[in-house]
Order: structure tokens, then C-alpha cells, then sequence
């Protein structure tokens, strides 16, 4: 099968998630002023709306890595695949409630979950794709250990524990995490050009 | 005519039938709290969404299989998509109706009778394939019986039936029929790679 | 310039032109209820929709046929086509308010208004194409006459004027012009496949 | 890295950017009439409506245009292009709250502070490509000078500070550099094709 309309369809549902979000960012019915002041209970909100800018946009990033990695698809990827877009779905319904209440302790919670739900689904599509390529692919060679991806559910696990003490704590471990996954997934580019990983270490 | 365009208008419908149901998920105008209990009413909703989801990436996904088949398309059959993308097009009014309603009585019937008539639009569609292609062609002969769409159907008279005894019931069989059309349309598959179906009896 | 990118920036305005349309069939506030009759007052929203999903499916039909027809594109048809898009843009909110007016007088006279606009805009961007392609363009011949075009424009104003008497009737011309344009421009699948048009009189 | 799906991912999100804010357009609550003088407050709406259709267009135009000179792309350009979307995708925001409150001050300074950093973004995301294909390439020397860049900025932020005497003289400046980006980029089509550019002085 060819992996053409899982692309097209996976980048619009995506290309709405992130648009829909700023839909929730409007001045609120009784404050329909002009002053500035109008502004003000909309920061935690356009800040919950950046993050989670940032983490579709990332989540956009390697899918566009992995794919063109891919070579075919097949049944499983597909529902892999809706799995992962289920979960991304979610997140604009968690980036409101988490705005809407100013980073209080269980919106936070459920941000974190979503996150690590998504961080599985997207494990579990990478698997999919390894099992239909093959151990020896470029694809599986390109994606190797997938360091970021085990570290990034461990930090998103802290992240709704520490929620229970400090809700502030969980938000700026969000940001770390997106700062880990913020550079594309080199180990791709670099298996496709074929060219040897240089030996920094960075991360 | 060329089958591209008709595949990403398709795509981009979908793709936006299926993502914004999500915007009905949303924490009730009282109850903005930052509560866990907050979450409570929004459980069927969830399940609602869930289920619609499903069903939608089914039907993306069936369409994926069966446009692979097709050479071309004609008229009939860009007028046969859209009238399929229309009732598509009501998935998300049922499911947030059923969904905020806790699964009573009328939404879920209503339910019932959005999924029978995307059943009927899908084979209509399907219909003005085989004729535009041919008894003979590789998409005929991929499609055969059918029998899927046939009990379908059966399954969903018989849910809207039951709604009348008790909606719950109703709900199941949704449930069923949407693990009977997981599985995307093997036959197609194979067809496509001109191999001989296995004496597998599942299904 | 490529056309590829102008179709796909179509297609996705379109599809989501023709699928925000059912985000304001909601049951209203007061009536949250699991009732049948919650459903009466969505009967006329229900028409209106209708409606204009069949004109913007007929928009996106007849864009797909001239577009095939079409070579390349220059800067003065990538704006007018933005500015077909942009009338489009305008039908979900006046289907919104004729449906949400049961069809009364001035919601009536200006969804005529509006789609006179998208007629006269998709004019122009036939006639951008032609004098692109040049007079003895496929295009150009495939096109011919337009009559389709003049005859809905004068059909429109008529409705126009008929809503002050009566809006049924208006509504009834409106279904007229869509039946008109509901069989998708032969013209052009002809002239692309070189066949010579058979001496059929239907329309 | 191909281009192709990042141009289908820009093209979804600039789509629905410039189609939600259509949301905006509605007959308010109390006012539910089939009166044309429930119109009127929209008439500010309306207007404030056009101005971002155009200015979405124009990006989407010269997106369009630049992305027509590129060749490839890599991970800094991904999310160049993502920091764009970012800005883009406020504007539906700004427009609305500009148009509620019949283009007053803070509404009409917020305004000229997301077009200024969509200009800036633009600007970051040119660099961005012309980096990556370097100096002497088609696309560095179809830029050049990027006059119309610069200027823009200037008048944008001469808007904001007119907003504080009168913010119609504003808008004005909003739309004369909507009129002076109107016309695409010649200069990348002209490069395209190898052509002289003439000795007009336009602008």
C-alpha cells in the first residue's frame, strides 16, 4: 500500500489540531472590552496554547521524518497511525481546560497524560513501521535505540507526580521535554544520506 | 478523469469531520473548575467521541482501500462521494447529541440511522465503481460479496430496534459492527497483489 | 506556475467551507434534550444546510473539471480564484441565518446575494484562465457559451426579487439552479477526451 | 528533504486560518433576527473579516512563490516555517477582537503587533531557505533587495503608533500595504523563467 494518503490525511487532521486550539483563545463574553486589560486572563491561556504549539509541531516533525523513511504501509500502520491522531486530538481539549485554570494541579495531571499517551502511540506506530520493514531496514538502522522517546515518558511521569506538589514544576518540565524533541530526529536524515552519525553529544 | 483530487477533497472532509468532534469535549459553561470531578459529565461524551472516531477512520480507511482499486473516476461517482461525505458530515451532530444525552433512547437511535445511511452511500459509491470500471476489473472482483456491508446494516436495524428496550444494547452492537469493519478490506489487498485468498475463516 | 498547490489550497478551503457548515446544526441550549421534538426546530437549518452543501459540492466539481482543463496558472487566477474562495467563505453564514430564520425575507435575499457573488466570481476566474490559455486554448473551447452561468445569474435575481413576496418561492429557484448545475460541465470532459459533443438537448 | 509535504502541511493550516475566522461572523445571541438591521454591528466585523482574508491570501500567495524556488528543505526551515504558522494562526484572533470592538485602539495596536511579527517570521523563514541553498542561488537572487519586506515593517509599526491618535488612520495603513504586497512576487517568477525584469517602477 502506498503511504501517500496516510501523509495527506495524518497532515490535515494534524494541520487542524494545531489551528483549532487558538479558538479557545478569545476574550471571555463579559470582558468584551477594548482596554488591555482584556488581554490579561488570556496569558496562561496563549501560553498553554504555545506548548502545545510547539509539541504538535514536533509531533508533525517526526511523523514527516519517519514517513519519509517508510517505504509502504499496511494495515496496521493505518490504525497505528489513527491511534497516534486519536491522542494528538485530545490535546487541544487539555491545553483549554489547562489554560482556562491558570495551570492548576489536575488540568496539569491530564495534560501530562495525554502527553505520555501520545509518546506511546507514537512508539507504537514506530514499531509497526520496524516490524513491516524489517530489522535491518534503513528505518530500523536510522531509528536505533530511541533514547529521547523512553526519556521523554519518564520526565512526563515525574512531571504528574511533582503536579501533586508544585503544578508549576510539571509545566517547565513540559518545556524540557519539548526542548529535548525540538531538533528533528537527525538519526533519520543521516541513515537516508547514508552519511556516519559525527560524534557529538548533544542531549 | 483523474481520481487525485477527489481522494485529498475526500481526505480534507474527513479529516475535519473527524477532528472536530473533538471541540465538542468540552468542560460545561458552570463547571469550569479545576477539579477532577469536572471530568465526570464528559465520560459518555468521551465515549461517544471514541466510538465516532472509529467509525470515521473505518470509513477513511475503506475508502483509502477502494479508491487504491479504482482507475478513474466519472461523474456519478464524484456526486456518489460527496452525497457519502454529507452523511459522514452528521456523524459529529449525532455523536454530540448521543454523547451529552448519556446514551438515551432517541440520540441513539438517530445514531443508528446516520450509520445506516453512510452504509447505503458507501455501497452506492461502491456501485458506481464497478460500473464505471466493469464487472471484470480488479475492483469488482476485489469487492465480490460484500457480505460486511450487507450485515452491517442487518446489525443496525436491529440497534435501532432495541434502543426502544434499552439504548445500551444498541450501543454494543455499534461496538460490534465497528469490530467486524476494523480489520480494512483484506480482499482489495489482495487482488491488488494478484495473490490467492487463504482458507482463513475469520470474520 | 504549477496549478498543484492552487488545487490542494482549494480543495482545503473547500472541504472546510462545506464541513463548519454542520457545526451550527447543534441542539439550542434550552432544549438539551433527548426528546424527538428536541430535533423539530432543526428541521429548516437542516434544509439550508442541504443546500448548500449541494452548491458548495457543485463549486468544488465544476473547480475540479476547469482546473483539469487548465496548463498552468499566473498571479491574476491565483487571486481570482482567493476571491471565489472568499465568497464561498460567506455561504455557512448565510446558511446559518436563513436556516436559523426559517427562510424568511432578508436572510433569503442575501444568501441569493451571496451566491450571485460566487457566480460572478467564478466567472471572472474563467475568464482569467481563458485569457491565460489564450482564446484557442482547449479550455477556452471546452468552455464555449456558458449559459449555465448566464441563466443562474438571472434565476438568482429573480429569487431575489421573489422574496418579497414570497421566500418559498426563492427557496424553490435556488433548488432549480442547483439542479441545473448538479450534472458536472461536460463540456470539458469532453473537449479533454477530443470527442465530438453528441446533439442531446437536455438542460 | 522534500518539500512536498511541508508545502501540504502550510497549505492545511493557512486553509482553516483563513476559514475559521468566517466563525466569527455571526448574528449575536439577542439579536437573532431576520431583520437586515441585525447586519449592522457586523458591518465592522465584515470589514475587519476582509482585511485578514487579503493578508492571508498574500501569504499564502508569496508562500506559495517562495516555496516554488525552493529545492529542498531541513530541519531549521521546518520550523522557520512552523514559527510563520504560529504567527498566521493568531490572526484570527486579533480580527476578531479588532472587529468586535469596532476597530478601537488596543484591539487595532494587537493587530499591528501579529502583523509585524508575521512579517518578521516571513522574513526569518526566507533567510532560513536562502542559507540553505546559498548566496548565488535562484532563489537568493530572485529576493535581491526584499524593499517590499522592510517597508511593510515600517508602515506597520507607524500604524501602531497612529492608533494612538486615531486608529481609522491605522487601518488605512493596513490596507496600503495589503495593495502593495497585492500583486505576487514577480521577482521569483521572473528568476524562474530566466527573464530580464523590466525597468518598471511600480511600487
Amino acid at each position: 500500500m502506498e503511504k501517500g494518503r496516510l501523509e495527506a490525511f495524518s497532515d490535515g487532521v494534524i494541520a487542524i489540531i494545531i489551528t483549532i486550539m487558538v479558538l479557545e483563545l478569545k476574550i471571555p463574553e463579559g470582558v468584551h472590552g477594548a482596554d488591555l486589560s482584556a488581554l490579561k486572563p488570556l496569558i496562561p491561556v496563549l501560553g498553554s496554547y504555545l506548548l502545545s504549539f510547539i509539541y504538535v509541531g514536533i509531533y508533525w516533525n517526526n511523523h514527516h521524518h519517519m514517513m519519509q523513511a517508510a517505504e509502504s504501509v499496511n494495515g496496521a500502520i493505518l490504525w497505528a497511525n489513527m491511534h497516534l491522531l486519536f491522542w494528538l486530538s485530545l490535546v487541544p481539549f487539555v491545553t483549554a481546560w489547562m489554560g482556562e485554570n491558570n495551570f492548576s494541579r489536575w488540568p496539569v495531571t491530564c495534560y501530562g497524560i495525554v502527553l505520555i499517551m501520545n509518546a506511546c502511540a507514537y512508539t507504537i506506530l514506530l514499531l509497526a513501521l520496524i516490524r513491516h520493514h524489517g530489522r535491518n531496514s534503513v528505518l530500523a538502522k536510522a531509528i536505533g535505540e530511541d533514547w529521547k522517546g523512553k526519556v521523554s515518558i519518564g520526565i512526563y511521569a515525574t512531571a504528574i507526580a511533582m503536579s501533586w506538589l508544585n503544578s508549576n514544576i510539571s509545566f517547565i518540565l513540559y518545556i524540557v521535554v519539548a526542548c529535548i524533541w525540538f531538533i528533528p530526529d537527525k538519526r533519520i536524515e543521516r541513515q537516508l544520506v547514508g552519511e556516519e552519525p559525527p560524534c557529538e553529544s548533544k542531549g
